[in-house]
């Protein structure tokens, strides 16, 4: 009698859900603009959970849980979503409220966690047993994966690359402390760079790429120009590259993995923007855990974060 | 019928030997300088092994291993000193030799990752399950602890806090970057921007201390004259503090443990320092893993190398 289990990624945008075998394939998914009311979204949850299983034509009984990854600072023990950007929720009890309210197991953590352990699982890291995934897109997040088990501290808070300090003169972070990481390397801050540079007068092959509309140059179109060759587009990203070595250099020489995962839009840009990563990182990293890493391009995409969901929930529950 | 075993913790200067029954009590202990030419060296820890067990009036036969605490970068798998400041071996397999002088098993590690194992089983670190212990001394190193196991790396070189990056734009380290933290603040910092310092015309009260002699002004008289309450002393400390905030405020962030442990000749300088240290790295963690978090000075004081030695024997051979 086969089992199965339901993966939840949920965005602030969108909310991308999937039922899975035993194996961890994907037999039915589901993706939906999240909604924005409180009630509304458990409800959209509920809906989304019941819609998977329909449409994937199993049994609902047949379903033995359910792994969710959701942005921001999450308590795993409870499952309960602390505070979270571009979510109605803070200091929601998710796990307790979807468990009362579709009568299934429910496990709720860090998608940046998630992200790690479905790259560990089915995707760039398998095969290494000490791994950390990076993410760089609007923010900057990590997860550990040690010794072939995702690592979450021991209060359920470890993974925060993405607010480690890399330049303590470097500007106010939405964290409050200066020079996280997050503030000097994320999408985020490569497109405020640009828009600076072109309120100087500068920047002026980025601004043409965003039809002259300033408010509109963001990290993807900083990357456009960067691989078109424009140089100050790649003085930008060399800089965020810069951060981003250190910060890599500086979990590496402390964790020494075997395996460096880079995911999130920022790397979308692609191949040459993650030599000059390589580059940064290995001027900063010592000789002997250098060694033995690898850097690669996470691999599974848009479907990181609902794998990642789908192995929390197998882990759990199967 | 009982066992034992031997664990040396072997620093530049000198070199501590104890045998150890199996609850790491500690029945023989000896000490003596180090020895400065390679093939003395080597008879000398044999000479050392020997007399321990002597002393201890046990029979050889009943010793189960030797643990070696070496400071430098190890490779723990064969047992091998790569490179080591201040002893005269390169690439010299410690392990090898070792057990073919004594005919006993032989485990060798880096000192500041068995003073983490020491300071975990026999000291400051008992109870928790995820801990770093960070020395700050004439360099400064760390050993983690991940749920209750040493964790050494994908190739055994993790825990090299030292040699993160956390002032960019600061001084050239002996690694050969610029602006890790042991440069930023171990022992050798502070007593270099002391002399610094000194040389433009500062710190009379610190140079008083040093009865005027600008080359022996160190870490220490820098602490005494801290605890005295001369406001120089203070801001050289300060500075020094404020590194150290951001690289356990870093590894905090990346690791969430429970306990950071300090020890290490600085960390003598008392209390008020150690207060220093916990205020900037209060203002540089993020607060869900701080909720949880305690700093504490490390309690073997001498004995924390050889205590981790005598863990890894015990770990390895009973």
């Amino acid at each position: 009698m086969e089992n199965f289990v339901v993966g939840i990624d949920l965005g602030g945008t969108k909310i991308y859900t999937a039922l899975a075998n035993l194996k961890g394939e994907l037999l039915a998914e589901l993706i939906e603009p999240t909604e924005k009311e409180e009630k509304k979204l458990l409800n959209q949850l509920g809906t989304m959970v019941k819609a998977v299983i329909a449409k994937a034509g199993v049994a609902k009984e047949k379903v033995l849980g359910i792994g969710i990854g959701a942005p921001g600072t999450v308590d795993f023990r409870t499952g309960t979503i602390i505070t979270v950007p571009n979510l109605p929720w803070q200091n929601y009890p998710l796990k307790v409220k979807l468990q009362a309210l579709l009568r299934l197991p429910v496990e709720v953590d860090n998608d940046a966690n998630l992200a790690a352990l479905g790259e560990y699982k089915y995707g760039v890291g398998r095969g290494h047993r000490d791994m950390v995934y990076v993410t760089v897109s609007t923010g900057v997040g990590s997860g550990i994966i040690i010794d072939g088990q995702l690592y979450r501290g021991s209060s359920g808070s470890a993974g925060e690359l993405g607010h480690t300090i890399v330049e303590p003169a470097g500007p106010r972070c939405n964290c409050g402390r200066r020079g996280c990481l997050e503030v000097m390397a994320s999408g985020t801050a490569i497109g405020l760079r640009a828009r600076q540079l072109i309120a100087e007068g500068y920047g002026q092959e980025i601004l043409k790429r965003a039809q002259g509309k300033v408010e509109e140059v963001n990290a993807r179109i900083v990357g456009e120009a960067f691989l078109a060759g424009d140089l100050e587009a790649r003085a930008i990203l060399k800089e965020a590259a810069f951060y981003l070595g250190i910060g890599l250099a500086n979990v590496v020489n402390l964790l020494n993995p075997s395996l460096i995962a880079l995911g999130g839009g920022v790397m979308n840009i692609g191949e040459p923007f993650l030599e000059l990563v390589r580059e940064e990182l290995a001027e900063k990293v010592l000789p002997q855990p250098y060694k033995d890493l690898t850097v690669k391009k996470a691999e599974l995409k848009a479907k990181t974060g609902v794998m990642g969901a789908v192995a929390l929930a197998l882990e759990r529950f199967s």
